[in-house]
């Protein structure tokens, strides 16, 4: 049984980047009852402008909370060998993004970082619900974005903390997201009344935040409002 | 497959805290032919003084490397909660340290986030052995240093990582303490070479890094050398 705020709603902790994605997991989320605390890592992202669009994402959908947690791997190496934290080119344009391997963008175990942090913070506040954009259709190829990975961290989370060894609750990690298309995906945030239109998703944006529109993120984006039929909101460069 | 040093020797990621147990991992991934990376956490510990002590162990050892990563999480409130990190008192003089709940000192997905740092830095050295010291025997009912708890992790690893699914190897999590009893591990450290002396494992030191003697660390640790018959070289306050 998970805490409950004054209103008598479960809490949710969600992971918010910024993009369309987790834009529409977090409305998603609030659809679903719960009252949301949103987190964001500052990991040494090159698209670092994803985190100010995720302050005006959890602002316009009026989150519990936002909080940003700064993680510092440059002592460690860690996180590096990724187009996103080094200085290794973004691929362009590339309109198959199901091309049989691991692409540059990938950071070794994101987001396996990402919900062992959203985990502790869960236990800290009481809440058992963990929620991430991650898809498995329109995606770059992560393996951290399939279906195996998010059972097998949920497993991991009700073995690994006092609240569920104790049984006050059990973890459950949700990824609504995991078996939508882009245009499923956004269109189902359309319905929920998300602004696309302060969300990020470019791997490789000018230094004022517009979109690169050809990295594989810009392309996925674009496709999807296209498919969807509707307007693209997305300013790019 | 692994990467392999200049000597063919099978790199490995070592959780370093500091401590008496971690101090025999490091030895005994040392005499299983490892070529050893440590690393260590600056979490906000009230007992920082390990990290000095970390540092000393590694360069005993001979370690490859030493690294302590930063995680600041004041920010998310994350952390909190445990008595080694916030104003909750640590319980003294505890001998029944199997006392049937998890203690304050319990802190929320630590090691959940420790190995998921780990493993990320591992993916990005080339390394597929992840050592660390947990303990199921004499150790204070955390839940996150259970056998099921490490088999759960070692299964994610392989399904998170680009490494282990393009079949570059398999992880695998070592927790070579994990069935010892304190007095076991001193012995076995002693056999490898281990300087005690160096170790911390109290969890309430004096300013200059006397152990209280009373933390459940302090008395698993006195029973240890006690029960082991061999020289105690802690210093007490």
């Amino acid at each position: 049984m998970s805490e409950k705020n004054e209103h008598n709603s479960p809490l949710a902790v969600v992971l918010l980047s910024g993009g369309l994605d987790s834009a529409t997991t977090l409305a998603i989320s609030h659809s679903e009852g719960f009252t949301c605390h949103a987190i964001s890592f500052d990991y040494g992202q090159r698209h670092k402008f994803e985190l100010r669009q995720a302050a005006l994402v959890a602002q316009s959908q009026a989150a519990a909370s936002h909080r940003i947690i700064r993680i510092d791997l440059s002592a460690a190496g860690g996180f590096g060998a990724s187009a996103l934290t080094d200085n290794i080119a973004v691929p362009k344009d590339r309109h198959d993004t199901s091309h049989g391997s691991i692409p540059v963008t990938y950071v070794p175990a994101r987001n396996t970082i990402f919900l062992s942090f959203a985990l502790g913070y869960a236990e800290v506040i009481g809440a058992f619900d963990i929620f991430l954009g991650v898809n498995a259709v329109d995606y770059s190829g992560y393996p951290d974005c399939r279906p195996a990975f998010i059972t097998a961290f949920e497993k991991l989370a009700n073995l690994a903390t006092a609240a569920a060894v104790e049984g006050r609750g059990q973890y459950r990690i949700h990824a609504p997201l995991i078996n939508l298309t882009k245009a499923q995906i956004i269109r189902k945030g359309l319905e929920l009344g998300v602004d696309y239109s302060i969300t990020h998703s470019c791997y490789s944006p000018s230094a004022d935040g517009r979109a690169c529109g050809h990295c594989d993120a810009c392309v996925l984006r674009r496709e999807g409002f296209a498919t969807a039929g509707v307007n693209d909101p997305t300013k790019y460069a």
